[in-house]
């Protein structure tokens, strides 16, 4: 199901900048009995992103109305949210007038392991690199080429995530989550102000992390650090939290992770 | 005029991974009289980039058939092919069993200042710089908002053309063109082992140079080497190539480029 521009379509012009260069943004919201979670975050990051790539943000009612449209009253499941840069003339320029395309789409929730929370996510170290650029850093955009590259490296279906670093081989995030460690007290994640993506349910995270007891620190985290670290969990909007038992055989003790922190991250995640 | 897998259609399913990640490649090429130019180069690097992301290559004798339907026999324009990993379930990880789209549009060429051969292009030095990331550089993927967002740092129409430097600091290419320059009998043009693209022109004019009494170097170049240049220019496959004037400020002799030289670039690349 998808609304373009608020017409029920499932098309997009070939003409468009959002397939012509990625010339856009994303999010993907979790939709729990039928409300779309973290809406006032995902649609701050959305607009942030608009500003940074100067594409005009649409109207924030008339998007939630679209995603009403779509979501049936208790249904669960996936909600996209996609703005391109519209349709221009030929070349990167971009239109003094743009007028941007909006995709609202909704799907079933994704499948994974059953047991992903008490036997902890099994990650890799992923070979494709992150590139630098603190011009498009932070922002979901429809730039995702090193994402798919990465994600291309493994079929083990016993494999749950890939982890990312940049050129300099510091720890960035993960193909489709952020990465967070605790070490002592501290919550460590890595800094993203040269590449990645800051994902939404990554500032819920950090916003918990003083209720939890936890002193969040963002900086450069090395292949090293990980070793180091009591405890992994990878984050995004759809799974919340995993815990991580495994990177590339080196082991983590999941029960590092405190129920009751899952509990408040799950609940803020899902239920706030 | 378009062709989406080989129908006449303007449009694509929003489910599509070009549109979604920009997980695709494409070519632009000039016409002229009906013929669109320098065809197997732009099909050999479509087919290298296919190769590099796995994607599926599609029939080169459909897509030239395809390429016939929309194009005159005396027609001019731009022929730009469009391949993307077409439509998967959800997330980065590319199906096993991909059925790529192709599109096939065709456009007027165009237009430039008309005096642009003899004053020279006016460049600039753009701010927004490319990420280096091996395992993209080369290819004309679909991710190109580097591009997009240098291109839009400028819009006095006496400027033609921005040049984009690595985060370090190193000239790569233009942010529709790439970059020669001229020392001595030298013909220097940047490494693009690390980001860039590899501009079907650019391929052209290397291979050239010993007929043009150059020879051809690829290495590290910086904003210095620009000011000891005898001459510069820039090459795509619709402009062939441009003598540069100005650079920032900075002045090069046009005429320093031999008319014989241009005239060789310029046959080649549109009537060979």
């Amino acid at each position: 199901m998808a609304l373009v521009n608020g017409n029920p379509d499932s098309t997009l012009g070939v003409d468009d900048r959002g397939l012509l260069y990625g010339d856009g943004l994303f999010e993907t919201l979790a939709v729990r009995h039928g409300r779309p979670c973290l809406w006032q975050r995902h649609l701050a990051r959305l607009r942030h992103g608009a500003e940074r790539l100067r594409i005009p943000m649409p109207d924030l009612r008339q998007l939630r109305h679209e995603a009403e449209q779509l979501v049936g009253p208790c249904q669960s499941g996936v909600l996209k949210i996609i703005l391109t840069r519209g349709v221009s003339g030929r070349g990167y320029r971009p239109p003094d007038d743009a007028r941007p395309t909006r995709i609202v789409t909704f799907a079933d929730t994704p499948r994974y392991h059953a047991d992903i929370m008490t036997r902890g996510a099994h990650l890799r170290i992923c070979k494709t690199r992150l590139g630098s650029n603190p011009s498009l850093a932070g922002m979901k955009t429809l730039n995702r080429l090193e994402q798919v590259l990465a994600r291309d490296e493994w079929s083990d279906p016993e494999i749950d995530e890939g982890l990312m670093c940049d050129s300099e081989g510091n720890l960035i995030e993960g193909t489709m989550s952020n990465l967070f460690l605790l070490r002592g007290g501290v919550l460590l994640t890595p800094d993203l102000s040269a590449c990645g993506v800051a994902g939404v349910m990554r500032g819920v995270v950090l916003d918990l992390a003083p209720r939890l007891g936890l002193s969040p620190r963002i900086e450069k985290i090395t292949l090293q650090d990980l070793a180091s670290a009591d405890a992994l969990f990878v984050t995004n909007s759809l799974i919340g939290l995993w815990p991580v038992s495994v990177v590339d055989g080196l082991k983590f003790d999941c029960r590092a992770l405190s129920e009751s922190m899952i509990r408040m991250v799950m609940k803020e995640g899902f239920e706030a």
